[in-house]
């Protein structure tokens, strides 16, 4: 006999697909979802499909969109880009409400070792953007191997169009302590020192 | 300008009402959700569906169901009848693959705090499954107050049918050190000491 009945098994194998989700999260959320009304229930399936069906790229920035540019593209300041990895990294700046230029979503990061090169990702579609006039591109790939590598790549080709390309600040996070510094970081905080 | 566009806001909001969700953790569900192939998505809102709308109770035990009265009710030992809180409670003893009889669900203990009497428990659904001959009620509610008072309620109401009533042992859980246990646990265990 089954320790689950077959629709709560199916239900627990999928929660189980979610990241960072095992069994036992899985199990718990499959019996709340059983004991919610069956109006809730019907609105979170729904909610699925739409994210799902209504979320398309934005064909400027290649960001999630419901409409064919988004709204990012569309209504702010074109002459400042930040070119990072995933539509996610977006929301890490949009949280900050202090950003007013608009994005590049590359989807994904030069990686070799992943037969990843450069055409696999979005640079021709950044580069056909600076065919208009724009002042500055911050590459804020992230600070691993292949962030830094991809970061330096478009550097390349970028610069000699004229424009200024710059990279978000390395160092000692805010709050933390020196004591529990990597190395890498802890170097590249000294060598990058501001004057006070 | 809102920080997720609406279809991601609004999967974002389903998935935070699952147990122990925040945003952070919807958020990351939802950006997976999005990145899926369709057919996934929409086995995903179809499992949700089914579990809320296949699911029904056992008749008989209260149990989750697809049928009228459950597999375990329809083919296993009716003479001993483990009496449980709620559905997942169920799980945790068939997890074991060594109980051979059936369960009886309460759907709630005793709680006047709560407002929870007895006639607002499955308990007259328990008696009228005395009136079959049945050798022993487990008591398997949990160890806190209400779990025991609603326990010693029960033992009370079932004894007088010459029926044998058993509580689940308490004591030192196996694997653990004597000097984390709380009073009461260590208190229960060496007044429940076992002669070896």
């Amino acid at each position: 006999m089954e320790v689950f009945i077959e629709p709560i098994g199916r239900l627990i194998n999928e929660f189980s697909k979610l990241p960072g989700v095992g069994k036992k999260t899985a199990q718990r959320y499959a019996y709340r979802i059983v004991q919610m009304p069956e109006e809730e229930v019907a609105a979170f399936a729904d909610a699925l499909l739409g994210a799902k069906r209504r979320v398309k790229y934005c064909k400027v920035c290649g960001n999630y969109s419901v409409s064919e540019v988004c709204d990012i593209c569309r209504l702010r300041d074109k002459s400042v880009i930040c070119v990072v990895k995933e539509p996610k990294d977006v929301v890490a700046f949009e949280k900050l409400h202090e950003y007013k230029g608009v994005y590049h979503v590359l989807h994904g990061v030069i990686s070799p070792m992943d037969g990843v090169g450069p055409n696999d990702i979005r640079i021709k579609e950044l580069l056909a953007r600076l065919q208009e006039p724009v002042k500055e591109v911050i590459m804020a790939t992230n600070p691993d191997v292949e962030g830094e590598a991809t970061a330096m790549y478009i550097a390349k080709l970028v610069k000699p169009l004229g424009v200024k390309v710059t990279r978000l600040a390395h160092g000692i996070p805010i709050g933390s302590e020196l004591e529990y510094a990597d190395e890498v970081t802890l170097s590249r905080a000294l060598s990058e020192r501001k004057e006070l």
